[in-house]
């Protein structure tokens, strides 16, 4: 067994969280209850305050969560995405076993404003769809996406058909678009309080804001921004040396 | 000029948000100074309710920073970093013309425990150095690093040796290595304080955490668990189609 070394510089929390996250991904399952406060303090030797810390610190990483009256349960895992091929969440979510859905929470036709033209590379003005989609996996909310897709392209696209087929089937299929590949920028960012919402997450915990540019060719055909739970991802890439 | 809907679902403070972020990234240079609340008040006829949550969150997210009884001020831009081919921190800074600096804050050679040889793919018990950085580039701490690598293949490195030589310089000029690939798996999570404090960061800003993995043909040259400041960094990706 992991011991707390109390004379490290590493606080006591700190040491604590690393062997109950060693815990909970080699020895335990997706909502196993993990042992009382009082239980931890006694198995490690530390005070009820470092235990608490950990646990509210292990929460708000989304290791573990709450119920209230019940005790602390282990997370559902973190699913994988890597970052190396094309993907779509529709896709993925398939691949993994789940029932992805698209909730289309707004749907207008507007004029690209200076920073819509600038991203997409097209002029001021010019009219592109702009909807904001919440996507769920067996009906848990993972994402929150605004996307904008050029008019002039793809015209006569409707509400009612995001909400049936999946956006790269419609600009594949109906417009014969060749999605040749797209650029993703990301950073962490702290989760806004209707993000939280919308998303029905747990505590507090920072997502991952990704823009992505889909190419045709040299034009993009859509750009999006999105907002991933930072409790429900986590990301791979490859890096080759040449 | 870009102006609040006051019949949106969107929130004010939000809307208020992209309109001050859009003049940011557009209008104005690093270190300029923002107009006061009253002002921005004023500008978009909103509530000082309203522009003190717009402020307080841009902070959050790293785009503005407040000097007390100076005022508010843009926060410098955020590095690029691709994640398309394998790269260091010290040849990165360098590129973009600032002095990267590593000073270790610890290091020991041990033996190496279940989750560092599950992530090593070696044998419990192998001697591993086990290291922690902070990378600063032009004074400025930008990641903190703790940093594994297996002792056999790579015997007497000395803390000296990291604080004058880039660790890959080493592994690849001193012992013959060569560093083919690296994988790295990373998401957001909560900044903890003695992290924050390490990285003299300026407010509650979340952190991306990266594992990489680094490989000489099979095997895993090194392992490292890095926190980068959310504020400094964004990250891009290539997915290609096939």
């Amino acid at each position: 067994m992991k011991k707390i070394d109390k004379t490290s510089r590493i606080p006591l929390y700190i040491q604590l969280m690393d062997i109950l996250i060693d815990e909970i991904e080699n020895q335990m399952e997706e909502n196993d209850q993990l042992p009382s406060e009082r239980e931890i303090c006694e198995k490690y030797d530390v005070s009820r305050t470092t235990v608490r810390q950990a646990i509210s610190e292990l929460e708000r990483d989304g290791y573990i969560y709450k119920r209230q009256g019940k005790g602390t349960f282990v997370a559902p895992k973190k699913l994988n995405q890597d970052l190396i091929r094309f993907y779509s969440f529709t896709e993925e979510m398939k691949k993994l076993g789940k029932t992805p859905v698209s909730k289309v929470l707004s749907f207008n036709i507007v004029k690209a404003d200076k920073k819509i033209a600038f991203k997409m590379k097209r002029n001021e003005g010019d009219l592109v769809y702009e909807f904001s989609r919440l996507r769920l996996a067996d009906d848990v909310p993972m994402l929150l996406e605004t996307t904008y897709v050029p008019h002039d392209r793809f015209p006569g696209i409707r509400k009612a058909d995001l909400e049936k087929t999946p956006l790269y089937d419609i600009l594949r299929y109906r417009f014969g678009a060749s999605l040749t590949m797209a650029e993703e920028v990301f950073r962490p960012v702290m989760t806004r309080e209707f993000e939280m919402e919308m998303l029905k997450m747990p505590a507090e915990v920072p997502s991952l804001k990704i823009e992505r540019f889909t190419y045709d060719g040299d034009a993009i055909i859509e750009y999006s921004n999105t907002i991933a739970r930072g409790d429900k991802f986590k990301y791979r890439v490859r890096l080759e040396n040449q």
